[in-house]
């Protein structure tokens, strides 16, 4: 049965939104609702522009036999400064402040509106960078790496301080906590990352950087290689063990004493 | 300026896709189209219907002032069927066997798609019944919390069996855990959770429901509801200490011997 144009709008753009970074063929959709090509073409055109226009990412269209569209989840810079603005907004608030300058922030990452944003954007970053798999440690990482996983449409795997049986046969390496130069022990189940692939580090909090070089180690163990390493906060007042990585927010300071805390955007907006 | 129809019907299937369970006022959309209120209805009922033909769930419309429009996410049987049809045969493999009868799980816990399914499954059986929060225990059941959060667009908290100091405060309580016997301890950060929630229970794998019950004491130190127990896998195989749980996939026999497992729909299919 043909279907009107009105009603495709809606499907396709329901289809492209669930399957994003995903290349389909402009045969699928003109078979899916028993239209010409062309039609389809002329769809397309319309939710390029419409995509565009409200901020939700680009709709690329390859030509030829191969062809056809790919959606990319992309935030405009505006969308992106709003978000984190009222993210700081949120952040600003002595309530927050927990003892070791650390930061209560499991409201936000339990808050599934907020984790859309995140995942989009962060998603948006590594648009280019031919990720194949998120990589984050247990257990508050792993919200933020679904997010971004499910904008990138590559599986994530969870990095554990603890392996348990339901992991089966497991990688371990080694590495120096940067807060309490304490070694600690990180494993990661052996089937769930293929050798090759090109990891997304990412990660809730970020003190001295010891979480993320443990991981970082652990891809070398997986002969893969790491696309990137991206956090949602970061804490600028203490010394980095590790470079080359990129944050949503920084947390410039925390007064215990006065239980003040200074929060602004990360290096994202650099 | 004024939006055309076919832009509008992209951007309002976006919108609706994006805030589930989220009641929009037809002003919202007629101010943002620079529309009258007349075509934003039109646009509606074709949007409805789209909706409903495609199986992504109801569009409802509330008449008056304080009326508009929402969006509840569904699957239809036929999908829900499809897609566990599709889960069984890929849980039907030896490779899956770990010592102890546990099943290795965590590539499919691990795909954002499989997640998108599950959390809309799930959530669509549960959308009537007023859930203000979703629950699970660190860390296997947090990505299916997350995409049935989503799905419902509520927040989910994290139990922990280990608090960490980025918790603050903590409830915790004691239960049995089935599977040893043991008496554990398991804990909520205190502020994650407001009393009078309605709670829905999910988590990735029961065994013998020690587990779940421990969540279930955990809620009532928060002086909160039960909205339901649901699970992705149960295995059918062990005796139960919990009742009025639902699961999609039920692990009827795992043979160690000669590593063989038999798995079928769970209880959502009876």
């Amino acid at each position: 049965m043909k279907i009107k144009r009105s009603d495709r709008l809606v499907d396709m753009t329901h289809y492209l939104l669930t399957h994003p970074h995903t290349l389909v063929s402009l045969t699928h959709f003109s078979k899916k609702y028993d239209s010409a090509k062309s039609s389809i073409s002329e769809d397309l055109t319309i939710i390029k522009r419409a995509f565009e226009d409200n901020g939700f990412g680009i709709v690329e269209t390859l030509p030829g036999a191969a062809g056809g569209v790919r959606y990319i989840p992309a935030v405009d810079e505006k969308a992106a400064n709003h978000f984190i603005e009222d993210i700081c907004r949120k952040m600003d608030s002595k309530e927050r402040i927990l003892p070791g300058g650390y930061v209560y922030l499991s409201d936000l990452l339990g808050d599934p509106q907020v984790l859309n944003h995140v995942g989009r954007m962060i998603a948006s970053q590594y648009k280019e960078k031919n990720v194949t798999a998120v990589m984050t440690v247990a257990t508050k990482g792993v919200p933020i790496a679904q997010a971004v996983a499910t904008y990138l449409n590559v599986p994530f795997v969870i990095v554990r301080r603890d392996s348990k049986v339901t992991e089966g046969s497991t990688v371990s390496i080694n590495y120096v906590s940067g807060s309490s130069d304490r070694v600690e022990k990180m494993e990661l189940s052996k089937r769930s990352l293929p050798s090759g692939s090109r990891v997304l580090i990412v990660d809730d909090f970020m003190k001295g950087g010891g979480t993320v070089n443990g991981m970082k180690s652990i891809i070398e163990e997986f002969d893969s290689e790491i696309a990137g390493v991206t956090v949602f906060a970061e804490a600028a007042y203490t010394a980095k063990e590790t470079e080359d990585y990129t944050s949503l927010i920084r947390v410039n300071e925390v007064d215990m004493r006065n239980r003040t805390m200074s929060v602004g955007p990360g290096s994202y907006f650099d």
